[in-house]
């Protein structure tokens, strides 16, 4: 199955929340930390009790190399729990010039193993190129991101009277012929959301900032309702897996994502 | 001795190759393939060869995440051997938004240890501070790099006149109070280069292109000595590491480094 057919797979059942595993170790339940790999039994919890109702994991790879070679070896044992036709992506921001890049994609593709990537697209298409050859994966390519500093550049006016974050999006549009390139845009930006959710064009769109970055859940999903745009996943990273932080954080994380597709499930209903 | 003391002292002597070490285990001297890590091997031959003439190390992260866990060891064993005087660049084209920032300023200044990261601006300012915030190390903000693609984004014309890379380069000068934010730019750019290396402003320049992708080392000297700049450094990787594949590589690319230097000196002299 490819990346785009286990994301439609999900987004076609109504599920749109991608678990982000943001997992930071001073922030997981204390009785976890008496086991040899704490991160990787917090996973656990979390993919068990989730891997039914999300729409994809989101693996950020800061918070894995932070803990060296450690680390690297929790992310890869984390990989490993998610069902195969669960979409897992490898949230890298990569982006180097072609023979870098290709590196960068061996890694997170052929090593790793994941379905798709975060891609920055500052040095332009060929940069990315290596990573969008792999037409069986899926590269999302930041456009407008959740951050405040999304205005020092990315909402640059050009002359031509489009911003940057809009160029980015018709560059890539234009020379994907696979149908494998979605982006990343803030779930925060939701003018700017209402405004461009046309120019996506159907491309699949992933939406961080729902949750400790303030972006609104429902807001979000009326936009792309209200559009006919089925293939977005919005991810939440520390709302949902730092839900609870005793013995039954799992349970209590099962119980949250539930709450968001509800949410969803009445917008759909109601649009 | 902060990140910046180091690059100092060596262009002050008028040090300025940056060996690039984009180690590829299919491109380095056969011979080396039966040891326990060839890539450290080949890595200490290189260092132990060059470390007294070059003014900086670059290591890109994809060459050595592509290997997995042990290319990370290979990496972690490689800094180890350079010199602790001798600045250490960590290519990784990080940047997103901020506490997955600090988690990749963890990794790569403390975890690994180095003292340079080279980060990609398109997030904004935010973004790249949690590694600005280190005030002892030195972030290199890539403004125009050296492959084609540099056109599709980095060279778009803003509204106001000026192009982004230029933009780039404006705002994150303003922002550095501390003098340890510096700029990548492509040395296959010559013409941007001559037309904008007074912006630069005197911060640490380095540029990679030379060599396999084409770029001119006696120009991009010209320019910078023409323009009174000292602190830039130039890298180069695959022309430099692989100049030899038999038993006597080593001491071939530190002939090889001397030559680049020679050719630096000349200029530096007639200018």
């Amino acid at each position: 199955m490819t990346a785009k057919e286990k994301l439609d797979k999900r987004t076609s059942r109504g599920l749109h929340i991608c678990v982000g595993l943001d997992t930071d170790i001073n922030k997981i339940p204390k009785h976890l930390l008496s086991s040899d790999d704490p991160v990787y039994q917090f996973n656990k919890g979390i993919i068990e009790a989730t891997s039914g109702a999300a729409a994809a994991y989101k693996i950020n790879f800061a918070f894995y190399e932070s803990e060296g070679e450690k680390g690297m070896e929790a992310l890869k044992r984390t990989i490993g729990l998610i069902p195969e036709d669960v979409l897992t992506i490898g949230d890298a921001k990569r982006g180097d010039i072609g023979n870098t890049s290709e590196m960068y994609a061996k890694s997170v593709f052929d090593h790793f193993g994941f379905d798709a990537i975060t891609l920055s697209p500052y040095m332009g298409v060929d940069s990315l190129k290596p990573f969008l050859d792999y037409k069986e994966k899926l590269s999302f390519v930041l456009a407008l991101t959740s951050n405040p500093g999304a205005c020092d550049f990315e909402k640059l006016a050009l002359q031509g009277g489009d911003y940057l974050f809009q160029r980015v999006i018709s560059v890539f549009a234009q020379s994907d012929k696979t149908g494998n390139c979605g982006f990343v845009f803030g779930a925060t930006k939701l003018d700017e959301l209402k405004d461009n959710v046309k120019i996506f064009n159907g491309a699949p769109v992933l939406l961080p900032g729902v949750g400790a970055q303030g972006g609104s859940l429902e807001e979000v999903v009326k936009v792309f309702e209200s559009a006919g745009h089925n293939s977005y996943i919005i991810n939440v990273s520390r709302a949902l897996i730092y839900a609870d932080s005793t013995g039954q954080f799992a349970p209590v994380v099962k119980k949250t994502l539930e709450n968001y597709n509800k949410i969803i499930t009445e917008i759909k209903e109601s649009v």
